[in-house]
């Protein structure tokens, strides 16, 4: 294991060999191997996020002679690695985040996968992991969703966590590229991310600890984005709050590790007009500018709230109500400016987890933020947005190619 | 595996045990597993750095009830994980980098071990892996390389490359820190790092991607800090150069993986006397401000070279040379305008894997800053201080409690 790469070398004296060349990642060669005896599944009331496993994994290596090896589908359970892999001593690593629903058809829905596929190659090209065809590691996961459907749990707001990751394996202490990996895909049944019930999540604005910079890798899903937040979310805990709120310098980027977007009635010449229903209503979220993950929560947050109410109606909002997207720097104090003016509406934190979680307050310079409340939680747009999200992806509501079945 | 951790609850009706305090890392407790059979160990001149590992490893793992558990010395061979495991989720993972050296006395040594100990511990702390004795781990990583001395090439230039390494096993996948780890160090016999021979090694300054930022995790010796350099590192090899030199906008910070030093001629009244042998020399590297690892190989250059010439004379280095050690920034507008002057003596990259490598060129803005060349590649001071390291790791100076013996 600790051998050096054997490459396609000729032997002194041998014939030339034709070169091999490394071979593609292959869906349609998947080996399925299903497990003798399959876990009972909890009640869906007692699931907490990531922590139960299903049956199946699915697995599948490269290496840089044979390139892809045969994928397989086999009862989950541990890998064996070398110590000196790269994924330990230098966390090549990547993941993904997606959800499997069951629609009405009873048939399992992904949502919007390809914008995860699409992603995941991104992050694997930055931390520089060996590429792969997307459509065929998408084939793997739907093959992987319709073997474990009996998991996916049907109450609203629960659905199948599907985690795709690729580790680096190259076991070689040298500083270098890992020139090898395992790609694989793990689901675990869940309910909502956050155990709060219909409280708000509390933030507290922090910059001392600095989670994502210009140049950096916010804009990516790796792994390494993720150990550095641990002890700052302590503190926050100890104070009180659940959740971080990055800051870069007074500059929000994200929300513990979900973007962050605020509603704001925008000052106009009817800006007194504070709960007209006329008013002119802003759904801000912080640019992308390499420091932000782009999320497809929030890619399709800001597309449901830009076709609304031209192109669709959002559930309970009036047609009324002008909601403006845009996407514009959020900093500290224009928060708190906003928040005194009694301007700042609403702010939640999305993502493929918690979907959309509101958020209560904000602790920031020793003061709180305080949001409005709402019943429930979640106020008018950040309810709204969450309703029509999980019907798209429960397949109650058809939006362009969004929920994707799988056969 | 990826059921929830147990805890110490109490069973309905069940009598209260004495609740149990997790264990501490204890050396003392250590069983060993000889290998059965051992390996063949190259020839020196075929090593290259990390690819070859010894016979044995060091392994113990924590969990939240049990506490460390008991440590062992046992066969190098495969970690098995669940694939959950925050390690390759999250990047939980830190490392050390140490070498040992067989003395003139026939035992082997480390080197200012305690200053690695006391960085891991530092770095766990980071990224909220549990706490550990180091006293302890310094003891078992002494009995594993008494163990494998046989393993410690004795060539000049050539030691056991020790890789102490923790990684997180919490295998859920919420965000949050690992409760879970395993801590284990392996060995690698290992030669010179660079594989350029006399040739120094040549940098691209780099600020598109950013290496560390104020805030970020530079200051600590984390796994997640490499994975980001890579793509950059194969971007500046297919310009024909060695290493990145990575750059905070103008400033300096590290040299691929190393610290980074220069030597510079000082303006003053002598200025003029270039190679004047009462010239004043600096010898400047960047201070600690959080995007720079506190290397002990910097730390230990840093203290012999202001020993120079008062406390002790490096070797063959003028007495009459006044060497001045500073803590300065360094920006490429700085190096390039002493470069312009003839003023930029030295340029080299310190580290344990490297110990001192020379710098020949840094490509900055389309051009590059050529540094004087020197037979062997060193220059006076970074070869100066290159042999009386060396010395001291190899137990042939003694300073202070620098080399510490395994029995």
């Amino acid at each position: 294991m600790a051998i050096s790469q054997t490459t396609n070398g000729v032997a002194n004296g041998a014939a030339v060999s034709t070169p091999v060349q490394p071979a593609e990642l292959d869906a349609s060669k998947v080996v399925v191997t299903l497990a003798q005896e399959l876990k009972p599944i909890p009640p869906a009331t007692e699931l907490k996020f990531g922590q139960v496993m299903t049956d199946h994994m699915m697995v599948v290596s490269y290496d840089p002679v044979n390139g892809w090896s045969t994928p397989e589908i086999k009862p989950y359970g541990p890998l064996a690695l070398d110590p000196a892999s790269s994924c330990f001593q230098y966390a090549t690593n990547v993941f993904e985040g997606m959800k499997a629903y069951v629609g009405p058809d009873g048939k399992p829905r992904l949502f919007r996968p390809n914008k995860n596929m699409d992603r995941m190659a991104m992050s694997a090209g930055r931390v520089a992991l060996p590429p792969f065809d997307t459509n065929e590691l998408l084939k793997l996961i739907r093959r992987l969703v319709a073997i474990e459907q009996r998991w996916i749990p049907t109450q609203k707001g629960h659905s199948l966590y599907i985690r795709p990751t690729i580790i680096g394996t190259r076991s070689s202490l040298g500083v270098a590229a890992s020139d090898s990996a395992v790609l694989y895909v793990i689901c675990s049944p869940t309910g909502p991310y956050f155990r709060t019930g219909a409280r708000p999540i509390n933030l507290l604005a922090v910059n001392e600890t600095v989670r994502a910079w210009p140049g950096g890798t916010g804009g990516y899903k790796l792994a390494l984005n993720y150990a550095p937040t641990f002890k700052p979310q302590q503190y926050a805990a100890k104070l009180g709050y659940d959740q971080c709120l990055w800051l870069l310098g007074e500059k929000i980027t994200e929300a513990g590790a979900m973007n962050f977007f605020v509603v704001v009635q925008r000052e106009d010449g009817v800006a007194e007009c504070t709960h007209h229903p006329h008013q002119t209503w802003t759904c801000s979220r912080p640019p992308l500018d390499g420091t932000i993950l782009p999320g497809v929560t929030r890619d399709s947050i800001l597309a449901l709230a830009t076709a609304h109410p031209s192109r669709m109606v959002l559930p309970n909002l009036p047609t009324s109500l002008r909601l403006h997207v845009s996407e514009r720097e959020l900093t500290m104090p224009e928060l708190s400016a906003w928040a005194a003016d009694g301007r700042l509406l609403e702010a939640f934190g999305v993502g493929t987890a918690v979907v959309v979680a509101a958020v209560g307050r904000i602790g920031y310079q020793g003061k709180d933020i305080v949001l409005p409340t709402h019943e429930g939680g979640l106020g008018p747009v950040g309810r709204a947005l969450y309703e029509r999200i999980t019907e798209i992806q429960d397949g109650k509501f058809q939006w362009e190619d969004w929920s994707v079945v799988c056969e």
